[in-house]
């Protein structure tokens, strides 16, 4: 029973991708922003995706993040049952992670998805947030300081790293 | 109103292809293998797409062609659609097709794409005339003459060129 | 002096690669989303393109396209200078793409690129505007207006097309 | 002594590339196709790989699997004498696959190589499958249930992972 | 009817690779190399280019050098065949020629093809030359000769542009 | 408190790749040529990264070397704020370092990089002190002995191997 | 007969690229920067290559840039016969210039080449500039002044296009 | 002190590599080949590389093996300092050894290298043996055996796992 409203929704080609997406999973959670993860293969489940596809905006969902790897169809098919903003994330099962960025990125016209890096769970989760945040000003702040958070750690190894090579 | 049986259907995701798939289409006349060409973008028209594969048995086709490129996801679609042998023709026209070749071949488990070179439409056509011969003896006779022809007109090449150069 | 508020901005690392993007201006236009257009390179007019980025959310920006070819930092510098969407276009101004491909899409964690296919100028300004349209039911009417207008098109050349192989 | 005819043979450059292909042998296995496994290189037993080849459909034979890495030329090499459709497997022993995948599917006009994925042994079972179905019911049958429970396992982990994550 | 004995063949796929080849067929000629030029594609007329190689050492040839683009099994088949050196020459005719390349020079352990560079004719001729002349003096000395001339050449042209840019 | 002039700034992007450029660290170290290592990601501390490359001659600094992988863009970065020789260190932690290289080295004109290997710390760091040897003559001396003892280890290890296999 | 003392030496390996590099000889002339313009293959003139190497310091100059396609072995062999900074200018005559930027960039230790852009004829020139200014203030003035010429070429660009797009 | 005529010459850049070329050594042994092994880098040794190669037809070399990985420029620095055949072995230290093959085998014009498969050593010194059996019947014998037994061991290999899985 779900109480509050979804925002992204995670979708997987496969369960044994899971671990791969943690990290994407992890910075919603940590960002506070209701999201769902989904087992919905393009090919496996292909009726099913598209459903969910065309139903999300009027499920309250705002963002799509799909993962897959090899000939990652998975974004793709989403992006063309919804004009919602689909977020790709190509994963590295095989050459590298070229296959699926390919397979994400080089979408026809009309029907573009917002492709991160291979393996960038956690960028299509920011990413996500950032679209979000266009309109949630809350969130905004929340991913504000994150990034801050960020930046002073970065600092702060840096100020450290120099001094040990003086 | 079409009175012959099709037994092969060669989808394009855009008008734009049709001179790139042109070598299959007079592959399957020439072999005289009933055919029909349809514009189904995986993306554009997915449902009527799926609709396609889900019929196309039903409807007396044996094997399915789709030309794509980029982000080349219709042979894919078609097979998670249908139980028929579908045959991917990966289209050059980006990054010298590497991109369509990825996209059609690497397919995951379940749901495998008959690939053919990039461009290789010919070889799209023939290939599923080779699968149709299975159980259609005049249409391998047609294959076979055909083979014996191309041999002989190689042959013919070399003992020109041979004598050329001597 | 700037009567309607600009929603979108199209930045390019030079003015030579106008041409790349025309299909991005147009798209915008017909999709009657207020834009700019700015030549603001990530090295050349490195302060700027930095200041312009930090600023464009106050002036009211909701999305960034940044195109770029080659060691294409554009988008990447942009992205870490606001938490504003940015869309990153690579152009196939050498490699085929592959090296503004690489370098706009493989982000290190925390600055997602919105990355979309080479050359893929109008799906930059159609991700924008799917972003823009999560609060704008306006421009989403016209996006599904345009996107079933797309889908005819193509249903249109097919029926052509398969009655003319028939 | 073979008393049952086999339908497909799994033909492989060498000893060593075996448990590569174990998932086409377990999926001919479980779909209960009958089967024949040979080491026919194409270089070390080049007349016999042919021979074999020109001699298959007679025996009964309906597809060959061709699995090879590196320079990989035993498909081609079948595929110049049958006109048995043939399923090329490309190997990941070097450079990822590339160049298997590009020694099996770039293949010149006249004969097709049927490519699925580096590595997609087990499709390459599947591929002979769809193609032996076309005339065999009751595998077809057998196929749509392996499909069907395929997506089932599919759903149930969905359902399973959804609820987890809610 | 041949009456000087030919010591290197150059064996190509296809009649109109025959323009690639012509630096190779010239540059034996300026070498004085008896030589023939045969068509015999590996898949179309395979079992002629087995019987050539077989034979080939018999009839007097030294070296093969094979010619061929695409999924470019010429040499390789060539090399199954026979012990003489084998050299292959890949062509650009798709992906840049880095199919035919892999295809070419990544061969199986026991069966090596000596590979040039893509399109490298003049170069495929003069290694041919290289190994002919390890017992023949008068062979070596035209290629002492041709070598010097060219480095003659560069050394005018270095000094003729040295001064141009003073 | 820095009592001695740094000559050689190396900049990382992030602390996890200290111990990819370890070897430039006790190269320079080696050579007794004075440096700094800092944590300066173009994108998590862009400002302070510019801040750095804006000042660094004025602070003595001779040679920036900036090591990054991924969408390598700190090199870049730096090398539009000074006009000092920036050198790209170009790291594989992905795609083999592919994506690295070519955000590398890949710069517009205006902007050189000095790229050097991928993962090539030990040269990044004699590239930089090759420049500085340009007006040090003590430095030029240690570089000198220090390519005659890598020489003299080679010709040592020559030796020893030729008589190995005598 | 020389009277200006030569800064750097533009190396080529083939007088048919000197269109190639035209943009580092005109951009060392619009320096005010003596040089020089060999043609010194490192196969053909590989002796004379790397004699100017080792005299290359003692003569007067600072920097050796050195231009090559495909197998581009010219840049390694100089700066392995010299410890001035050598860069290395892969130029685009084959497979869109990767075979020549690996073999400029990629070399093993103890060796570096200071790589830029395949094709980045002007960048290895104000590379040299660059490290020759180190040294030399009136340089670094004109270097400073073509900098700030480009960046305001750009500002006047963006305002005029920003402009005609409002 | 060396009593039999050396024939073949391996070459490697690196001690680092002996193991790489293990294969050749052995089936040089194998084969009766009298040979050295070498150190002797293209950058670190490059006088000494030289030399050897200018010298090696004199002391009775018949063919030399270069092994390099990386900007691999072994194999050509020999191939312009001989006119013996030069064999090229691309070693895969990095880039899976694409890095090594393009620097290997795109020689320029005149200057051939004879390059075998990435990590290829078997090869190489096979490719070796059979230049040498152009005038070395005993080898030929040789390598004709080998041969046989390597097709025999297939054969056996076949028939065994043809009978496993009947």
């Amino acid at each position: 029973m779900q109480t509050v409203q979804q925002r992204v929704a995670i979708l997987l080609g496969s369960e044994n991708d899971l671990s791969l997406v943690q990290a994407a999973i992890s910075t919603l959670k940590e960002l506070d922003i209701p999201h769902s993860v989904r087992i919905l293969s393009a090919h496996r489940l292909g009726d099913e995706a598209c459903r969910f596809a065309s139903n999300a905006r009027a499920e309250g969902f705002g963002v799509l993040i799909a993962a897959a790897g090899k000939a990652a169809h998975l974004a793709g098919t989403l992006a063309s049952r919804t004009l919602l903003p689909v977020i790709g994330l190509p994963l590295s099962t095989s050459l590298g992670g070229l296959d699926a960025l390919f397979s994400t990125v080089q979408m026809p016209s009309g029907y573009p998805v917002a492709t991160v890096a291979i393996d960038g769970a956690a960028n299509a989760a920011l990413l996500a947030a950032q679209i979000l945040a266009l309109s949630d000003c809350d969130l905004l702040t929340r991913l504000e300081e994150r990034r801050k958070a960020g930046q002073e750690a970065v600092r702060e190894a840096d100020s450290r790293i120099a001094k040990s090579f003086m």
